[in-house]
């Protein structure tokens, strides 16, 4: 594809700096991303100790619970699952590795010449990995948890299950096959993306070969504070389920009458025309979507965080429709 | 060597929560690690954005200007030295790897058989990578610019400059060998080791590989915040090397009469019949030194943030030997 002034927002979502130079405005609101618009609240932090690592064994044993990880398999903290795809990539140097299409620009980026496979065809497809995020991203296809351990029993499967916090009816997280990894990520769900903190769920010998590629020190001390007091703290993740929901329904009566084509409860995926059309138009209300460089048919919008942002996103797709 | 009760200590630093289980006691002094006892004040810290790619590449550029790094090298903002460490290992899989004996143990860990030798010897060494930390430590040793070139002319080498900015003199970072892939910490001199920030500075074509491996978001959001103040900061830089070299002064009174065997300007080495008596008789008065597995005839202490601190270490030091 040819490059365009839109590259920065194709390539990743929360760019709001780089659409704030190109567009102007002001009071910007980032639809960019699936991350959740409501933070989990941080207290005072405190950089000054290295971490603890019984603190660390503490946090992992917190999500192992949160997850209903089995005995015998092992969780890891990661500093961001995309780095620990990228670790993953260096110790399975799988041959014919399988990544579903579209999806997660990073799944394909950790591995050299990988096989693009539509979620259909990822049942047929001859490989010896498989990577897929469950539920996808952006078309939020939801592969059910038979399927999954299916292509487990006769490939090493790797589950990004960055969105399963928000609904995790079809995870595999607690699931026993040595072919299996599943990744978890911790800011999208709680609303800080910008703390990497992520887990590896996996097999015994790739959890210690993992261990020993992350070193002493894998994540911050605010990261096993917060992840600590977040996992802990069931009240607060049932209160922010239903404000997601809530979002939700607001989303869904912003978009008009876009046809949502795929999405998950932290996003909507719509069909347009011109996708970079109304993204421009967006932009220049100070909303920022998330378009896409080989689909520019599909406009991904994230969760309003409140009436005010539901009201903004509604009028500004009015306009463009009128 | 049989495990005893004091490997938590003798395995890292800065375990005070497993020092106050086994020891009791309040009010620790944590004198076991090379961390700098006063932090770079840190702000309010936003954890709900993702780390911005521009404000990476800015934090990059200042490190660049701080370390004197001459173009047509790169700078790598890594989520802390260990870890970077480990990837270097993945992407330079040298088959005879050199490791200065003593020294930290993380360098060992990244490779598998290396050869250990001293000082001393590394000039002589028949080996393919040299890995090495200038300051050494825990011995303290500098070896000069001009060994280090040398070394670099005949062999990959990585230097890991974990206490250069407290005495940046024989440090490496300006040179251009191709093969010199030089190490720096931000949370030693800063005081922040839990933020987990480190910078790779390394030839083109390592540098690419090594960013491949990190993914797009290489260090968190508050890392990228608080570095970039921090190394345009020359006013609070120059004061912390003040305060440095007045708690080295102070330290120099605390020891009393044991011998000191090495150090930097970040901690001393001192010698003792039996390291791990006083390592229990300090802890008893609720201060952390740091033993060595292999080396029990040393004792390694960090700077007293204080007057106080100093005083009840020159207290309990004075009690040990009458």
């Amino acid at each position: 594809m040819a490059p365009t002034d839109l590259d920065p927002f194709t390539a990743h979502g929360g760019r709001i700096e780089a659409a704030r130079a190109m567009f102007g405005g002001e009071g910007w609101i980032d639809l960019s991303t699936g991350i959740a618009p409501w933070a989990y609240p941080v207290g005072e932090v405190a950089y000054g100790r290295l971490p603890d690592p019984d603190a660390l064994a503490a946090l992992e044993a917190l999500a192992r619970s949160a997850f209903g990880v089995p005995a015998g398999r092992e969780v890891v903290a990661v500093p961001g699952t995309d780095l620990a795809l990228r670790l993953l990539a260096e110790l399975i140097p799988a041959r014919r590795v399988a990544v579903v299409r579209p999806g997660y620009a990073g799944h394909a980026a950790a591995w050299s010449g990988t096989i693009g496979v539509s979620g259909d065809e990822i049942r047929m497809v001859d490989a010896n990995l498989i990577v897929l995020a469950n539920p996808n991203n952006p078309d939020g296809r939801v592969f059910h948890r038979a399927t999954l351990r299916g292509l487990a029993a006769r490939a090493t499967l790797i589950v990004d299950e960055a969105f399963a916090d928000a609904d995790p009816r079809e995870s595999v997280a607690d699931a026993d096959e040595e072919q299996l990894i599943v990744l978890r990520s911790f800011g999208k769900f709680y609303g800080l993306p910008g703390l990497r903190l992520g887990f590896v769920i996996a097999s015994r010998g790739i959890s210690a070969a993992l261990r020993a590629m992350l070193g002493d020190w894998p994540v911050s001390t605010p990261a096993i504070a917060i992840g600590t007091a977040a996992y802990a703290d069931r009240a607060w993740r049932d209160a922010q389920r239903r404000r997601i929901a809530e979002a939700n329904d607001r989303l869904d009566i912003a978009r008009t009458n876009f046809p949502i084509v795929g999405g998950t409860s932290l996003f909507r995926l719509i069909e347009v025309p011109d996708a970079y059309v109304l993204f421009r138009h967006l932009a220049s209300r100070a909303i920022l979507a998330r378009p896409f460089a080989d689909r520019q048919d599909r406009l991904r919008l994230g969760l309003p965080r409140d009436l005010i942002a539901a009201d903004r996103l509604a009028e500004a797709l009015e306009e463009f429709q009128s």
